[in-house]
C-alpha cells in the first residue's frame, strides 16, 4: 500500500516552479508571500481567475475554464438573482440582529420548511467551521458528555475545537482527547449491503472504548456523503441504522450539511434526508448564500434551549441583511430552477458516462456518487494499490484542458467531481472529453 | 456595591412587554421564536430598521434614528464607495483563494503598510472570533505554552476556544483552565499615572500563579481600549510597560483590534499604535469591510511560520473577492475622508461637551475616551455605587428620543458611545440634546 497522502501532498503549486511562470503570474505569486506560507495555490501553473458566469470562470486572457470543483457558488457564478439581491440590500441596510428585520424571518421560515418538523430552530453564523464549533458545544451542553465521533478522514472545519475533530488536516494537528474515530465507510471495500452493520459495530466499539477511558458519548458528527473520506454516499438509507445506534447510545446526531446539503445529492434537499433519518442538529455553510459568508446551525428547540439558557451567543456579521438577502435569493434559485432535479438528472448522466469510460480503463476501480457529488477511484488493476501520483497528474492534465476538478481521500486517488448545481449536459460532455484525453496522455 | 450585571441583564427586550407592541412588531417578534432563545433584541420597544445612510438609520415609518452604537458600518451605513465595490465584484467573480486574484494582494499590501514593519504577514478569516481563535493557536504553537491572560471583563469572541477567554460572557460559560485574569485597568479608581505599574504587577503575579499550576505563559490577549471592561483607554503610552513585561516573561502580545482598530481612537490607525508598542499578532474584524463578513490575523512571519509549517489552514469564504473588494473600498474611504482625523476632532468635541454636562450632573462620575469610543460612568454621588438601573433607563430614554446608544462594564453603568466614524458635529449636538433631556427625565 502506498504511503498515506496528506493534504500537503495534494494539488498545490510548488515554489520550485516559479521560474516557469510568465512575469505577470510570477509577480502575483511572489506578492502572495504577504499572506504567509499557509496559503495554498492550486496547480503547478496557477490560474488567475478574473470573472465567472454559471459553471464557467475566465482567466486574465479571457480563456474559459469549466468549473467542476466549486460547490460554494452552487447556483452558478454571479447568478443575476443573487447579485441583484446582494447589490440592492448592500445599498439599503446592513446591520446586526439586535433590531427587527424581515428578511431573516422570511428566510428562516423558508429554510425550516425544508427541514424535518422536529428541527424547529435556526441560528446563524458566518462559516461552516463556526456552525460545527457551536453544534459541538450545544451537543455537549445537552448531553453533559464530551465525546464526539467522526470518520477517520473527516473534515469539519478550522477552529481550535473543530480542528480537533478533523483528522484529514493531518498529523500536525492534534486530535481532541474526546475525539473517537470511525473507519471510512468504504463501500468499494466493504460493499453496499454490509456497510451499515460494519459501521454500527465500529461505532458501538468506539463508544465503549471511550467510556472505558471515562469519556461520555455526546454524539456523532457526520457528513453523510463522506466527502473528505473519499466520497462514499452509499445506497440511500444505509445510514439510518447508524443514526438509530447513536440514539440508542444516548448521543446526538449532528448532520454536517456543508457538503451534501442544498440540492447537492439530487435525491433530496439534504444529505441526511436522502437516507431518511432525523438528526438532532444540522449545520450548513458553503453553498448557502452562493459565496457571501453565511452559515447556520439548526436544532430541535429542546436541545438548543439548554445552551441558550446558559450561554449568550452573538455573532456580529451572522444573519445580517446582506447575508440573508443572498441566502434567500440562493434558495429561491434552487427552487425556481429545480436544482435538486438538475443535480439528479445531470449527475445520473455523468455517472453513466464515467461507468462507460471505466469499461476501457481498468485503472478506474470505482465510480460512485449522488447527484453532482461524484467520486472516481483510481487503483492499480493488478495490485489494487491506490494510483495517487497518477490521479494528481490527472488533475493537472485536466487543468491544461481548462477543466477545474480535484481529488480527495486518504491516498488522493479519488477524482472529486463537485460541480456547480447548474452544470449542463454540454458541460458533462466537455468534462468527459477532457477526461478521456487526460487519461490517454497519462496512459492509464 | 450593587450586584454585578451580566450580559443577560443589559439592554434587551423582555417578552413580557409583547402585548405593548403594535400588531406588526408583535408579529415580527413572535416570528423570531424560530431563531431560538439566544437572539437578544435591543430595547423594551424593539426597533425595526429598514434603511441606513451615514450615521442614520430609519425604521418602517421613515423615522430617523441617530446611530451612536454601530462600529461595524464604520465609514457610514451604505457608503456609496463600498456599495459600488461590493456590487461590482459580486457581479464579476466571487471565489476562493486557491486561485490568483489581485484584489487580495492590493488590499494586503495597503493594510500591511499601516502596520509596523515587523508585522509582515496577514491571513484572512470571516469573523473576529475566528481571528482570535487562530491567534491563540498561533501563539501557543510558537511559545509551546498554553496560558493566555485577558482582563476580567474581556470579550474576544464566540468560538469554543475564545469563549473560554471571554469572561464577560458570564458564569454560564466556563473559562479555559489556561485562562489567567487581570483586573480591569480602571483609571477612574487607580488613576492614569498609577495604572501601568498596577497592571504590570498583577500581570507578573498572574503569570507566576499560572506557572505554579503548571501552565506556561503563551501571551496576553488585549483590546487596548478595554471596551467590554467599561472603556478604559487611559493615557496614550501606559500599555507600553505592560507590553515590555509580557515580552520579558517570554509571552506574545495579541492585540485584538476588533474594537480599537481602523481609525477608531482618533490618535492612530490602531489601538496599540496609540500607545506605541509593537504587538506580535494583530487581530481585526468588525469595522474592516463595513459590514461584509471579513476579519484577519496579522503576525510576524517567524511566528506565523511555526503554525503554517505544522497545520494547513483554509477558510472558504475568507479573503474572497467580494470581501476583499469591500475591505479595500472601506480602507480607501478611511484614508480619503481622513476618518482618523474626524474621530479625533469629533471625539474631542464630544468629550468636551460631556465634561461640560458633568458639571451640572454629579451622577456623571467620569468621562473618558479616545476618538469616537467614549465611556461615561454613572455612579451614585454619595456612595460611589454604580447606577446600573439608571444607566439602563437612560439607554431606553435615548431610544425614545431616537438615539441609539448602549452601555457596558461590569455593572452596566457605563454609557457606551461608539459611533460610525463619519459622525458629524451636528450629530454630536443631537446626541447631547437627547442626553440632557433623558437625564432630566430620569432625574439624575
Amino acid at each position: 500500500m502506498a504511503a498515506k497522502t496528506t493534504i500537503l501532498d495534494m494539488n498545490r503549486f510548488d515554489g520550485a516552479n516559479l521560474d516557469a511562470l510568465d512575469a505577470h503570474k510570477r509577480s502575483l505569486v511572489e506578492r502572495r508571500a504577504a499572506l504567509g506560507n499557509g496559503y495554498r495555490l492550486f496547480y503547478r501553473d496557477p490560474i488567475e481567475i478574473v470573472r465567472g458566469s454559471g459553471s464557467h470562470v475566465f482567466d486574465e486572457h479571457g480563456t474559459d475554464y469549466l468549473d467542476a470543483y466549486n460547490n460554494v457558488v452552487s447556483v452558478g457564478h454571479c447568478h443575476p438573482h443573487v447579485v441583484e439581491a446582494v447589490s440592492r440590500q448592500a445599498a439599503t441596510l446592513n446591520t446586526h440582529t439586535r433590531y427587527l428585520h424581515e428578511t431573516i424571518l422570511d428566510y428562516s421560515e423558508a429554510l425550516l420548511a425544508k427541514l424535518p418538523a422536529q428541527i424547529d430552530r435556526i441560528t446563524y453564523q458566518c462559516t461552516g467551521s463556526e456552525a460545527n464549533d457551536l453544534a459541538i458545544r450545544i451537543a455537549r451542553n445537552y448531553t453533559g458528555a464530551r465525546g464526539i465521533i467522526v470518520t477517520r478522514e473527516a473534515y469539519h472545519g478550522n477552529t481550535d475545537l473543530v480542528s480537533g475533530f478533523s483528522p484529514s488536516i493531518g498529523m500536525g494537528q492534534e486530535l481532541s482527547p474526546s475525539c473517537g474515530l470511525l473507519p471510512t465507510p468504504d463501500t468499494h471495500i466493504h460493499g453496499d449491503e454490509a456497510i451499515g452493520d460494519f459501521i454500527v459495530a465500529r461505532l458501538r466499539e468506539r463508544i465503549a472504548a471511550m467510556r472505558a477511558d471515562g469519556i461520555g458519548f455526546a454524539g456523532l458528527l457526520v457528513d453523510s456523503i463522506f466527502s473528505s473520506d473519499g466520497i462514499f454516499p452509499g445506497k440511500a438509507g444505509w445510514l439510518n441504522k447508524v443514526a438509530d445506534a447513536v440514539h440508542e447510545e444516548g448521543g446526538l446526531i449532528i448532520a454536517d450539511e456543508v457538503q451534501p446539503g442544498f440540492c447537492r445529492t439530487g435525491e433530496a434537499f439534504w444529505g441526511f434526508a436522502r437516507h431518511g433519518f432525523v438528526p438532532d442538529i444540522v449545520t450548513m455553510g458553503k453553498p448557502m448564500a452562493n459565496g457571501i459568508a453565511c452559515s447556520a446551525t439548526a436544532a430541535r428547540h429542546e436541545i438548543l434551549d439548554v445552551f441558550t439558557a446558559k450561554i449568550p451567543y452573538f455573532n456580529t456579521f451572522a444573519g445580517n441583511p446582506v447575508a440573508m438577502a443572498a441566502a434567500k435569493a440562493t434558495l429561491e434559485v434552487m427552487d425556481d430552477e429545480d436544482l435538486t432535479g438538475n443535480a439528479s438528472r445531470i449527475g445520473s448522466m455523468f455517472v453513466s458516462q464515467l461507468e462507460g469510460l471505466a469499461v476501457d480503463h481498468p485503472a478506474i476501480a470505482d465510480v460512485r456518487g449522488a447527484g453532482l457529488y461524484i467520486g472516481v477511484e483510481f487503483d492499480d488493476p493488478a495490485t489494487g494499490d491506490p494510483l495517487s501520483v497518477e490521479t494528481l497528474e490527472l488533475i493537472e492534465q485536466m487543468r491544461r484542458r481548462h477543466v477545474l476538478t480535484s481529488n480527495c481521500g486518504s491516498y488522493g486517488n479519488i477524482l472529486k467531481i463537485r460541480t456547480p448545481l447548474v452544470f449542463s449536459a454540454a458541460d458533462v460532455d466537455r468534462y468527459m472529453t477532457a477526461l478521456q484525453d487526460s487519461l490517454a496522455a497519462i496512459g492509464i
